[in-house]
């Protein structure tokens, strides 16, 4: 079900119109409510549709999930094994399902309302919980993290501040999705508060390095993708298939501790500056409901090797939002402002590119798209660039100064789609910066 | 059950006696024979006691494990998750079960001979089963791969080669058990094939990079741990606790696509030049059987930060071998001998290091050490090495020459502690290399 731009589609649920979550857009996420065995939801306006209630009353009955309930789980692994034509039929069948009228406008699949649970008070009781009251979980159990640097602007700002301005970019970051394994024991949901790591950082002038809190604690903006069906190790995903593998897209906030990060990380690449946590978005937005803002990416020159050549656009029109927020402050200030369709190496690229050497893909990994940065320098996506290094502190309206995160800070990233007649949200990302440790 | 390396200690079972895997040893693995369900065994001799049918038997009920039979199970992983009291119990239990007579030498622990096993026909013909005959499956669900870089004779071999040799280690070398996340679901069992990897490669004097099979094919001879009771994600692992979460130990081939990892490698360290196979054996050797080949490990200079620190010997002194046959070959010829003793960094100091910052480990994780490279060229652990950067070829028994590994080359690591009356050997771990398959 991929809505044209102009879709003009409505849902007969109150307040879902003109919401981050409309019939248009329709994520998929992990709740509990009441103590409750948590299972996987989809939202719509202010409100969760628990689907596996709705799969009890057989409403999936005609669709490949049928035999079994993949939805009274903890976690969207099993739906998401199940690949495109199950992802397909179910989001048809909640569209269908949802939907005002009889889909009123173009789309790549004529669907009917159907009454089955507009018309059964009972159902609707049972299916539709409050969004304010439910606690979200992690989406997926996700068995493999990887995180790109994919933004040529962020690449180039770090180069600049850290290497050589006058050649800031490396000379294999054109030819290469660059990106390393992540730590996914440590990837956490929205809300997960997030403890100052400790570690060793040395000082330039210093002799020998020191142990103890983090002084350079940043955020990485981010998005990421979920994967769906597994492929076989030493088989690589084409460009051609690769987009039938990418489940879905949610937020991504990398923490990362600078300070640690620049001592550690060469040869063998960013660890413990990077491992302590990476939080991510309750909501998962399907791929499809991403096909109406589907852009060109950026001109990739040079020529990009063969295997990375994809068709169509894969640029994604999302507007991005980094808001913080101090202990002292009433509300949130926002300090960054971007776009995901500045990014130079798509998702799919990223796909491809990772299983390249044959290596297996399973079912909810996480693949960071790394820091994205927009042209301008209020659209950076980490506090080392928005700050420059520490040169321009971001003033907050209490009369506090960042260069980086203080204890008590939450920080909210937030994400949108926009199209004449609805938007498509990724709702929000936060968490709250708790004091280092005792060490133990 | 720690037997003092004096120990004359013999069990009942045929063949168990001076094998690699006697009554000292008794590694956990995961099994399966004539198309059965994988279950967990313990090797002794060239045998594997099904302990989950001792289980079903009653023989553990005095033990923690006896509510749940976790050895019915297809990996070590909820066996692992109990923690050291339960690792204990079993050990001991199973020596009682196995020992010939009332244990005749010191160890920690008194034990005496049970003849449940030994004296029931049944039970013995249900419980044991020939290695010979059985299929060996990965020994844990593998959640997060760390691979550790701390041989420091293979550090400086490899600054020696491409960077400085008169300065080849980097500053922060001797500080940091340097490490990094590794790729988990490309872990994979002895005796699985290694497909050649394609990828991008660049050649120093081209303008660009193609895409290929590697031509740089690479092993690294190192040997992992296995964690066993998690901690919570904020809470570091101190020193003082860190080996009581090491469940045990086997072989690792960490294999390695030189060409692409060096393309590819600045500035966020290995990524598919490593994420393509990485190699475990099949038996965890327990920790505690390990104990009476503890060994001081390299004098550190300069001294490690306090939180590095850590009581006791932790070098471990274990033969290390690799052979290499070729498709042409009878028989393998052994290219490597070193040991694990000449690790500088320990494997508490890893543990302790990559938990600091509050990283949350998982039961069943795996840990590489790094590359085993000993100080003579005859004990390095990679072809890189052994071949220093391709000047000093291996000449094979058949005129062949070796700078990397060709098609059809098989690999096999292989490791072992000596005492005077007794081994405690790792078993092999085996891998063929096939050829690179065009992609799709």
């Amino acid at each position: 079900m991929i809505f044209s731009k102009d879709s003009k589609a409505t849902s007969w649920v109150e307040g879902a119109n003109g919401s981050d979550f409309p019939i248009q857009n329709l994520p998929y996420g992990v709740f509990s409510c009441g103590g409750s065995k948590p299972k996987v939801g989809a939202a719509i306006g202010a409100h969760v549709v628990d689907l596996a209630a709705l799969h009890d009353a057989g409403l999936f009955s005609d669709t490949p999930v049928s035999k079994s309930n993949v939805f009274a789980c903890d976690a969207l692994n099993d739906f998401m094994a199940m690949g495109l034509d199950a992802w397909r039929s179910v989001r048809r069948r909640l569209v269908s399902l949802l939907l005002e009228d009889d889909a009123p406008d173009s789309c790549d699949d004529i669907v009917s309302a159907d009454k089955a649970l507009r018309d059964d008070a009972g159902l609707r009781s049972r299916a539709f919980v409050s969004i304010a009251g439910v606690t979200m979980h992690m989406p997926t159990r996700v068995g493999n993290f990887v995180d790109f640097y994919s933004s040529k602007e962020h690449a180039t700002n770090i180069g600049s501040m850290f290497r050589d301005p006058s050649n800031p970019l490396l000379p294999n970051w054109v030819h290469i999705p660059i990106g390393y394994n992540g730590r996914s024991s440590s990837v956490i949901v929205s809300g997960t508060d997030i403890v100052r790591p400790c570690g060793q950082t040395k000082a330039d002038d210093a002799d020998a390095p020191t142990f103890g809190p983090c002084r350079a604690l940043d955020i990485e903006l981010e998005m990421g993708f979920f994967t769906g069906q597994a492929n076989d190790l030493g088989t690589p995903i084409p460009a051609s298939k690769a987009p039938d593998h990418i489940f879905g897209m949610g937020l991504v906030n990398d923490w990362s501790a600078r300070d640690i990060q620049r001592w550690e990380y060469v040869p063998l690449g960013p660890f413990l500056g990077k491992s302590f946590a990476t939080s991510v978005s309750p909501w998962v937005v399907p791929l499809d409901a991403l096909g109406p803002f589907r852009v060109a990416q950026p001109v990739q020159e040079p020529d990009v090797l063969p295997y990375l050549r994809v068709d169509g656009d894969w640029g994604l029109d999302i507007d991005l939002k980094v808001d913080l927020k101090s202990a002292k402050m009433d509300e949130s200030m926002t300090i960054s402002r971007t776009n995901f369709k500045y990014m130079y190496w798509t998702i799919v690229q990223q796909l491809v590119h990772q299983t390249c050497n044959g290596t297996n893909v399973a079912p909810g990994d996480l693949y960071g798209s790394g820091t994205v940065s927009g042209p301008t320098p209020d659209s950076y996506g980490s506090m080392m660039e928005l700050c420059w290094k520490g040169t321009k502190p971001i003033k907050l309206p209490t009369g506090e100064e960042r260069k980086f995160l203080a204890d008590g800070d939450t920080v909210t990233l937030s994400g949108v789609c926009t199209a004449p007649n609805f938007k498509v949200g990724f709702g929000e990302l936060s968490g709250t910066i708790l004091p280092a440790r005792e060490y133990p």
